[in-house]
């Protein structure tokens, strides 16, 4: 089968550009002055009625009319890049969707915060272990200072046992807001750019019409106004639904992501508390039991002078 | 001045062996089967009298001395080395340097491992700075979620700040391990390569005393066994000196030892106890300043779905 656009004569002026555009076409040569303004005539009569049956000629409508787009588009964001022209603007999604892409980098910078203090905390349990091992070692083989090396050691174990479920607990958090992150609002996100991409077509076809609209009208123009018209109807009506149906994504992803954050963020809180409270228990107690110790058993030894 | 030795014949078989000997002296060569026992035959009557006045002579004969002790020296570690010969063991003293010894090798690991664990803790204080700034900013953006941002904003901050504090006590604690173990215990450990040196001499004298009244008593040697016996009798006198001295050095170290190490180690769970104690107090103030809060104003805003 063949391409449409095989064969098809490329412009004499700037042949790549025509190629990905409409044969016949003529394009303006780009000058000094207007470098920016790469318009071609759009030719007339771009819409091939439906009763074509030919299946080529068929594709090459469709080619045709997909380049038309790329191209409107293309001018469109060019433009909008620059400051010039006008673009829509939903006043109610797209503050939503600008907050939406700050908090998602300020969480990234959180979760990445996170997973930096849980492998830290996870190389100090190990250092905490290897302390608290030579402290029982130095208990077991100094007897004056049994007491002494036997609750560091002690303390330093279970610190180290109760860092490591801390580490736990700091990991489930880092996963669940990766998945917040990269599953949830990245999902919100690949259709906040769909919707941009609509949102420039649509746009190119409304300063498309106003340009036809402000323009004089004739038997050659009235029949282009119209069918702007028609192509700005069909854009205008793609760009709200997928508006639409962004604005209530963008809406369940914020109480979603509160519900989901408030429960992380007391679960982390808990950790740290659940944390705190296990060491404090148990390092109360090792005192306690030393304490005890100490008065039950003199562990004074005279020194050496004392003892002579 | 004219050095003793200038001048001295050397010796026809091992000319600079018998430089740092006496002269005249006879050097025995050494062969295959006696490879290790190069023993020059001692001149008789070493004993320079102490009438001789003239300074050269005095300082010869502390030169020729000197040597002979050396040589004396250098034989019995060799002897001792190889597993040959006999030396004296103080069965009170050097069990106990022993376990200064092996003391010394523990508590320079705990040092070390105390040193990495506030290099870490710091590290991690560091990190809950940085988190708890994070989460502060998100709970002045998000005033849904304010109360859950600010409250591990101010977990992370306070966990931070007595964590620094924890790493400054780690590292007191470090600091006077470090004196213990480079200054105290090395002290004595530099007395203990004295004493050992001593040691080593007084059982050279001790193995020629003992050889000579094994062997035949005539005129020719029974001077020599006299002179031995003399010999023998100063450096056992010097030995004994040096082994009471760092008897009593090793004893009082190890008293030291024991009230500085006490004096450590309580400290140091002390500083674990306060900062998990600072902390648990802190996170419980924390929750239930937020528990009150919440029942104070419902921080539950309705769900877009209910909302509609």
């Amino acid at each position: 089968q063949l391409c449409p656009l095989e064969g098809a004569p490329e412009c004499e002026n700037c042949s790549k550009v025509i190629r990905l555009l409409l044969y016949p076409i003529k394009c303006t040569v780009i000058t000094a002055d207007t470098s920016f303004s790469l318009t071609p005539e759009i030719p007339k009569g771009v819409v091939i009625q439906g009763n074509n049956s030919n299946p080529a000629s068929e594709k090459f409508r469709r080619v045709r009319n997909w380049s038309i787009t790329k191209y409107k588009y293309t001018k469109q964001a060019l433009s909008e890049k620059l400051g010039r022209g006008s673009r829509t603007v939903d006043l109610d999604l797209e503050p939503r969707l600008e907050l939406l892409k700050d908090d998602r980098q300020r969480y990234e910078n959180v979760t990445s915060l996170a997973q930096t203090l849980a492998s830290q905390l996870s190389q100090l349990t190990v250092t905490q272990k290897n302390l608290g091992d030579a402290f029982t070692e130095l208990s077991v083989k100094t007897p004056t200072l049994h007491l002494e090396f036997g609750i560091n050691a002690d303390a330093q174990r279970f610190l180290s046992k109760s860092g490591e479920t801390l580490t736990e607990a700091i990991n489930a958090f880092t996963s669940d807001m990766n998945t917040l992150v990269n599953k949830t609002i990245e999902d919100t996100m690949i259709n906040a750019k769909q919707y941009e991409t609509v949102r420039i077509e649509y746009d190119a076809f409304r300063v498309d019409l106003e340009e036809l609209n402000m323009g004089p009208r004739d038997a050659v123009t009235v029949p282009k106004l119209e069918q702007a018209q028609k192509d700005f109807q069909t854009q205008r009506e793609k760009y709200e639904k997928i508006r639409d149906d962004l604005s209530v994504k963008v809406k369940l992803l914020e109480g979603n992501k509160v519900k989901v954050l408030r429960n992380q963020l007391w679960m982390l809180h808990g950790a740290f508390a659940a944390h705190s409270l296990s060491c404090q228990n148990f390092l109360e107690k090792n005192i306690q039991e030393a304490g005890e110790h100490l008065n039950n058993v003199s562990t004074d030894v005279p020194s050496f002078l004392e003892e002579s």
